[in-house]
């Protein structure tokens, strides 16, 4: 019988944490119920056969996420070079390490666009295969001959976080931690991709941001220059939304869609414009929510909390009614 | 005098990104300070032994947050088998994939689900630990017993959440990508573990859905089928929450108590029914607050930043009352 | 042609989720785009070189975030052994273990400190280097001479979660997997740093538990004992707030800033107080917003979803005045 305790494991000292889980020297578990276990698998293995709507086996590999994180922290180091590496970065080897960063991205970018592109066309024969496989090429270089305007929009988005937080210490805070230049950086790769029409990769890049910030903006929104949003958790940004240039917003705002019309079948309609427009120069803060295919004007500011489904006019300030609160006084309490 | 910069580190190339941060090759530390770090530790070390609330010194492992992070991504590659892999998923493979995974994740939930039990009990002779392994299989059996059940009430989550989202583009994109998803799977694995009485696991489970995604489900709650939350950062849903069928809501939902009362030694009372009860095909907007033992009647709406304390009928549509803001025109500011 | 599927990956099993990303056998990509790379390459590269804002080469290195991850892992082993390794920690390995820890997070931290040190003093000649290193040892030491109290500290916010949160079953779960301890484990070792004049590490500090819990706590924030954040996603705590004692807040909570006041340059003033006091006693539940340099009385209770801009006398009960919406009947939707 085997005892499923750590002292199994190989003692390995205190650097423990750096090594892989599954690592670990473990005795296999046996028993009654590890016999039967097979019996447990035949089951499922019939259910997943018998399964309709989700196919569960697929003839193709899907995106591979730990592999697009890796793409993204490659494609962070050629737009910010010295800003994520452990090791300085001087000017005499900025050229080998933006040629070899590059390289490594372009061939693991081409390995997920095509996965994306065969997944999309559902067909997965030899002939569609080389096809997408030249098709991801393309868009790898198409997206690679970006990151020179992508590198000045995003210099922007860095300058507008400067701007537009007291606490901010310096620029290369910035780029090191902030989440919401973090998400945005993501988010600003990820919308090129889908302007290019690459299928399914976008997502899975700004669904990474939204996990590691909370804040989850559509890849296919459109966002002008200067762009900063503080904090950032719970952000939401949909994907028919539209925001000008320099414009800021707080943690927990909503730029979301108000209804969802249905077709003659009942099904959802997609793809149409029912999320915001947030014309130039636009202050929203935190936890505001601003729902439907509303205009707000240039200049306005939308006070924290504020719950809006109707277009406001260029520089209207939106706060919340009253104190929106009743105050009374308690008596002390006995502890 | 060691300088400790990261010339020091080996040359390694652009593919230091994928290393284990620890792995460098570092000089240690040597001066005044490091030779008094010793003295440091021996207080430390005397302020562990006198710590009373918190033990510090446990007589068996604890879960392992990793090790939990490997099993529960195991499982996800047997409930959407070629979802989860860098490789396709082929029929001529799938057997075996499946018996491996199955293999491997049973394995390492006795080991996981016996630490538990061992530490509930608060026992750590062989005997108990024997007797702990023992129940642990049967555990980790039961649960993948449960699997054809739950392979079929995740097909319908995410048949739901493709009928709810306009946004969504498929089926594969929700199981790849969607945080709402991922929360949902994870939850029902941890609930069904809940349910059978393993201890510690389940909520160290939903602990870990809840940093991926910002979503922070109970493993106590009970959800219904058909089950979609949208975005979801921030959506708390409590210990005692009971969800019926075809349920949708959004991001920044807190289902949750109101009050706490306290026993007759002023402890808190636990385990009592504290949180809303929520009927079938209810739509419940972001950032929407329903507090308390409260009853949402089946078919209801309830309207984004709703803030709601007691129970409503079937079929009632609850929104903000008034506009809830008021509107100003500024002058338009110099720049 | 290359062909990049995954099939090209060697078989490895199941266990294909343990190893690194880019670890895969990967022919490179060849084909026309491939080749003209190093054309897009040197875009980049004058590109970088004209850029003006954001310095891009370091001559030397930023605080690298993986290691301060791991740093933040040795000192948790420090403050509460037992609780995040794999294997039980007996009285028998404590101090091995404790001495072990200690040395490895020493010289780590030192090496942390020194970059932060030498970024925020902008000089990186051998003697500028020299002293950052000597004065990161003086503080590596001096934040660890802290660890007596912050054990104390910490104990007391443990306490606070199990006496605050009726879903707790112990102390243990608390450690474990509570986000808002977690938050607040990062903070105080973060804060002691800040307060010694670290630049720099103690916001990538605090940024990495906002990422892991959805709580962001500024570093130069002052937090009294017994705090507790149950649920904790979107909890915005910021730099000049200060705390009292056996303070509760959940989920949502913002201490923020009101107003953002420029100098006479138009650029906005930094450092002063501009965030909310909040005395002993206070509980906020959640998504309150509190804005502006305001106090809250000791004793007082702040409801869920109130937007609070001027300071309460001690012992207020704050909350959403009336019902805040409006009910209405729906007719029975048709399905």
């Amino acid at each position: 019988m085997a005892v499923p305790f750590s002292n199994q494991a190989e003692e390995k000292g205190v650097d423990e944490g750096a090594r892989q889980p599954g690592d670990a020297v473990r005795r296999d578990v046996r028993g009654p119920w590890k016999e039967r276990l097979p019996e447990v698998v035949d089951v499922i293995m019939r259910t997943l056969e018998d399964r309709g709507t989700v196919g569960h086996v697929c003839t193709y590999a899907l995106p591979h996420q730990d592999v697009i994180v890796l793409i993204i922290n490659l494609l962070s180091r050629l737009l910010f070079p010295g800003y994520f590496g452990e090791k300085a970065m001087h000017r005499a080897n900025l050229e080998f390490h933006l040629r070899e960063t590059a390289n490594i991205a372009f061939d693991l970018l081409c390995e997920e666009i095509a996965k994306c592109l065969v997944h999309a066309g559902a067909e997965s024969s030899k002939e569609a295969r080389e096809r997408c496989a030249q098709e991801a090429q393309r868009h790898a270089f198409d997206l690679l001959g970006k990151f020179p305007a992508l590198i000045d929009l995003l210099d922007g988005d860095v300058r507008a976080a400067y701007l537009g937080d007291p606490a901010a210490t310096g620029s290369d805070e910035i780029v090191v931690c902030y989440p919401g230049f973090r998400a945005l950086l993501i988010f600003r790769i990820a919308h090129e991709l889908h302007v290019q029409g690459v299928p399914l990769l976008p997502r899975v890049m700004t669904e990474h941001a939204h996990q590691h910030t909370g804040i989850d903006i559509h890849p296919g929104a459109t966002i002008g220059r200067n762009f900063f949003i503080d904090h950032g958790t719970g952000v939401v940004i949909g994907e028919t939304t539209q925001i000008g240039e320099n414009v800021k917003m707080y943690q927990g705002v909503t730029l979301g869609a108000l209804s969802f019309p249905t077709d003659e079948h009942g099904d959802l309609r997609r793809g149409f414009k029912r999320h915001p427009t947030i014309e130039d120069e636009v202050v929203i803060y935190s936890n505001a929510t601003i729902l439907g295919a509303v205009t707000i004007g240039g200049g306005s500011v939308i006070g924290g909390n504020v719950f809006l489904t109707h277009s406001v006019e260029p520089h209207s300030k939106v706060t919340r009614e009253g104190p929106g609160h009743r105050i009374r006084k308690m008596r002390r309490r006995a502890r």
